[in-house]
């Protein structure tokens, strides 16, 4: 049960980078002499090519990374090997290998969920005027833009972005130099090391070096609530597609079929995105309770913190990836979205009413209750709102004129809610406009490097 | 089931603070005139007076505590009461509502966690040259100063406080004005009410911001992280006040004793803020499973998340109040820390014999088998190993001179841990310095506030 | 934060009847005599209803129920009031009090359970011969009796129940006489004990008896269990009622209006219940993660077992309540229902045709591949297949008769599922009637109580 | 993403059962001729060795074991391969899997915890009069045999191999014959699979029968207790085999030590299983929020309920084996136990006291405080309440006499604990007697099997 090796092996790159890293500091230090220093810097790059091309040899006795690379490096070089460990600890080690592999993933699913956000702000853009209604308790609510849905999400994805990058100053902090608890007895240049290696500062106290996880719980986070943004995008889409809603058609690639039902499309990519944000969730679940659990400092529960790691960032990155490809592959039926605003027989324009009666000096509560009787009276006649007569609309309230029927367009209704962050088309527009330069900006960057 | 008034009854103060500010918007925009818009403010006060004193009359069938302020305010001041709501929608005026509560219980947590890192802080300096046995799987370890230890706390605490900072970002977004879902439909002006209320921005999507509780899940993920620092903090003080270990005495109106055994001090305290942050985890987990399961936009499944969040507000205020008195109250024990030290043998030392002959030119391989079997050697004679002759120690290893004999000693041992970071007293008291002025320096700027 | 006593009055009955069989056993044991049992006995009584009646006057200073109880009969009959005490543990004393709780909570819950199941049933036999389509991956699937849907409910309910069942011989067990940790050291009676309370069993280990939390454990499992079965019927009814769907209309009073839209029949009642699921999750995992952290005995973390019980039990008597009077309000919208029927085109007959090609002697994937074929040629020319011609039939295969047109039936189809647990009329229609059976045998012997 | 034969392939076995069953009731029904009916059974036991000893070929695109299994079958018989699949859906394949699967996991996890237990109580008989003191709040309570504490395990093991018990009822039923969710359509003799399968009984309703998973996250939860347990016990032997406490001993190979402290034995077998107690509450975790977020019936998501399982089948598996090993190997440290006892002073006799004064007919409030008052005393003087002189005794309280200084005997005092469930060796040995009894009644009928 000790063994770590069948999962930690995935650190090799980070572990041996970091171990690079510190022998020179070691050779700075006058513990390895020049020619030492170099073995251990040639040695650990040709274990990290074995890895890579699957030519290493793990054994579990071994029991984990840390001791599969120190055995292979001392068939290797001798000696100089083991000097590597001088004032070293495993403790401070696995850390710096998590929060540098951390560093990466985080680039990574970063980098996806922008691609994610651009395929959403592209389809708004197309989609700008098509109008929709947008559902409350999943019941037809109001028409808004297909758009302004689009970029609902791209506005949850925002801040999940927002929390990666907050988070990376907490993660990008070295532990290298903590010993086993009380701090580097050798004197090691930590500024040296911190050079070398992708942080940008220092830990400053070995102590809550060695027995904090709350990296991996932040990250852990994150992930949930990108999944949960996702999950719920997913729950949206599969409900919009379905033969009952028909608003959207999913790309063949991404649903399942059988050869006896061709015509049944199955949602599958997105039922498994759904059902990946609950993964998420027992993971964060799982380190939560384990740290919980322990005192400071050092506790081997710790070990178990890897593999929800590990399992997170891959779903993350999976996820991610494939909503990109459903979004850039559904296709809006406009036919079946036009049918279920006129289906709703007017009744998505009752605010629209109610605040044309406002606009005439009703009161509002007395303007509402109108609304509310000329709803009832067609629905119960079986007639839409715009085909009652002006005469019919007069019976419950003196205030209607004939340009009440000029209500009736969804266009009209929908640029009515002109504020910031309203349905209007040339609100959705700018807002188009704004995250499309942000997300340009941040993928440019992103390619630079 | 539907009633929420119960415990929504908690917001009544921002849901008057945002009507008021709404009320004025309304007559800038020309639906309240200037008497009405008085009539409502007024009519908002003396409400807020009324449930403050418990003047005011909570009834069942008002439902929330928007709808109880609404009919009491109608009572009040009639029709201009209705008005009110001209534009507005509850799906927005409970974010509207959660978010102004939430800013001000972040402020007020912040504050108590400031006041438990200077505790701690205050405490490490008293014991900046305290050594007492660090322990990793509950073993000793090393020797290290208190103060370190207690500094290793604060670090832990700056972290949490810094998430609750990065926070605020995302927090303060004011919603109000997006209406049921595609923003408002009688052209609010939104920056007006931005200016009235304790926001920095303004929410860019209507959908967006009746749909998400991130910002409760993100609170609710910041607790539980400032949980499991104390709930780890509780663990090792309950274990270091236990008698096997003795360090730590706590003080008495902390501890529950009984009239039978009033020698025996029950860590109750401490006990349950361990046990309260299962408690906030609960929360959490609460939230984030209710809002998985749900499509966009509003569902009424929302309002189960009132209860999750009031409670986590209230204990991490309770928690971080009751272990501030903890630290402040603790006494150490340094008999009892002194003879802990010394029973170990001197195996607290090996690590600087181990040091000390890599100094000499022994390889850290060798230096590191030669104080294995000298540790083993002298536990099985029952030894100290500061006793053995340097005869004996040479018999190990001929690298071995008189100065060894002066290793043992604690202070010297601490003092080699000399880096950024490291339990060297003088760094130690380095870094108390650094946590100490960034502490009063935001003491100050709150209470300049 | 140590006092308790604003959750723990809750199990006043609890405490004054466990109080109340101690007292008798002390009588017994020789330790109270007649008239200072007697005294004791009258005085709880008292004690009892002046809590009832809200006359009682609880202090914060008190604590704990415990406490409070014991400080006024103590007002009430002096000294005797103490003795009752002799022996006695509050260690022990709360886990009796809780388990009577449940013991209570669990009657309650099970028989709310068994009338939400009478109601599914008795709708299932309405409703026996309403076909819909079965969903899977929410796309429509089969044909089946609406009635075998309402029993799947039944099964899952059934499934819940029965592990309420099977918990009670582990949730029965008496803890009293357990003492603080040791055991009674009184030598009190435990057997008169257990004939006084409503226990099964002696528990067997006292340290084990103070330590564990398991009964609550299971409890808020089972609880979480039937949440999610509740939610997962809200989450169906929500979208049947849906106006895409149409299947079902909710009853007027479990829905929320507002006077703008009264055709919008917002879900409240379901979607709540879904929401109160999420809560339920969170409670257990609230206790589990309180109690793996804690070593034995007793730890006072274990007060925070008491308010995620209370809630859990509250949220499962409310959500089965309101569930059943959901089941009973629903009405099906048959026409509704026959429309997505014939809107499928005759798909959902895919798999009969598959099966009469296989009966015909057609190897079972060719057929599957025909069907496929048929599927796909009716659909591009937006016929329906049962419109398909005989000759059409026979271009794809030759095994086609005539008699292929009397596959096209609804109840032909569903009952050609004939098998144990199939949707074919007479197999609900048993299955009916043994659910019918053992439901009111249940609730006759309930009755009978 | 929808691949999912990385993981379930671990079902091979149980897929190749079922689909020989399902043959022979092919061949009954007359879908199979005699020769096919062979093919397949010959066709499926050969894949079953190859892929038993590592030849099978697994291909992504096969997607997942079913289809592997199906296509590998086709290669080796043609035809009759396909007919097979007559009238059996995927969702019903894969719940028969994992129902196999289980009833095979409980199985050997039952028998792994008869196995601790049984260590358990082995070693309760060898400590019955080891006398420790027990803690509450790991404050040092009273007195008691380290039998009954093992025993107290013992017991919260029992309920968890109760629970496994009874949940079999529930998990052993046949869901084959339920179609995709309609029941099966070509009258399949479901009992003839009941009698080729390790099944009890069969599902009665096919929607139920695939659209549930409460057998699994069941399981989950079993086992989540099964963890807690064991992580108590773990927390427990930590704190007792730390050098402060000292009173236990672990076996050498199950903990580490570092080449240079090799006195410094780090419990790390008890941390991962500690730690590993998480893991498997994030699985529970996982599969509830997984469940709670679907409608019926059967839905891609619970693809995701696969390897949380397996990982909790490992981990009971391992955790339990590993526990066993330490309760076998660990050594009680006699020495360090009685000086325990002896430096608390005489304190954890004061319930003794009390108790001699309560029978001498002083009141028990009295007693209470005299005893405090005595401790006190005592305390600041630094005696041993044993060594105070009986007229110091009589300052405190008259009814002292001469046979006060008889209380002063450990064995004496656990003795007085003499009723069911107490710690009274007579009392304890009782109990290990029925432990053992029941233990090796299990072990047998197991073993006969």
């Amino acid at each position: 049960m000790n063994a770590s090796i069948d999962f930690d092996r995935r650190l090799y790159r980070e572990d041996i980078r970091g171990s690079i890293a510190y022998a020179k500091a070691l050779e700075k230090r006058g513990i390895l002499d020049r020619n030492e220093c170099r073995a251990v810097v040639d040695g650990l790059l040709v274990i990290e090519r074995e890895i890579t091309t699957g030519a290493f040899d793990f054994r579990v006795e071994d029991e984990d990374i840390h001791m599969s690379i120190e055995r292979r490096l001392f068939e290797k070089i001798g000696a100089a090997a083991h000097k590597l460990h001088t004032g070293r600890s495993r403790n401070e080690q696995v850390v710096l290998d998590e929060r540098m592999h951390l560093i990466e993933a985080c680039e990574s699913i970063y980098e996806k969920m922008l691609f994610l956000s651009k395929a959403l702000v592209d389809r708004a853009k197309e989609h700008l005027s098509t109008i929709i209604p947008i559902y409350t308790h999943l019941r037809k609510a109001q028409p808004v833009s297909l758009g302004h849905l689009f970029l609902a999400y791209c506005h949850a994805l925002e801040r999940d972005r927002e929390r990666m990058k907050d988070f990376q100053k907490r993660l990008r902090v070295l532990p290298l130099g903590s010993g086993a608890a009380a701090g580097s007895s050798i004197g090691i240049d930590r500024n040296q090391l911190l050079k070398e290696l992708p942080f940008e500062t220092l830990s400053r106290n070995s102590i809550d070096a060695v027995s904090t996880r709350d990296f991996i719980m932040e990250f852990e986070f994150i992930c949930v609530l990108i999944g949960i943004t996702l999950s719920r995008m997913a729950e949206d889409i599969i409900i919009y597609s379905s033969e009952e809603f028909g608003f959207l058609d999913l790309p063949d690639d991404l649903t399942t079929t059988s050869s006896l039902l061709p015509q049944k499309k199955n949602p599958d990519s997105l039922e498994l995105i759904r059902g990946k944000s609950a993964r998420v969730i027992g993971s964060l679940v799982w380190i939560l309770t384990l740290m919980k659990g322990t005192p400071y400092t050092y506790n081997r529960d710790f070990q178990e913190d890897k593999e929800c790691l590990f399992d997170t960032i891959d779903t993350a990155m999976k996820c991610s990836a494939v909503m990109t490809e459903v979004v850039n592959g559904l296709r809006v039926n406009g036919e079946r979205v036009e049918e279920a605003l006129g289906r709703s027989g007017g009744t998505l324009f009752a605010t629209d009413i109610a605040d044309y009666l406002v606009d005439k000096g009703v009161p509002f509560r007395e303007a509402h209750r109108t609304v509310g009787e000329l709803v009832r009276f067609a629905g119960e006649r079986g007639i839409d709102l715009k085909d009652l007569t002006i005469e019919q609309y007069r019976k419950f309230n003196g205030a209607f004129e004939k340009d009440v029927h000029g209500l009736f367009d969804y266009i009209g209704s929908v640029n009515r809610h002109d504020v910031v962050g309203g349905t209007a088309l040339k609100r959705v527009a700018e807002e188009i406009k704004r995250m499309e330069n942000k997300l340009e900006k941040e993928i440019q960057a992103k390619n630079a490097r």
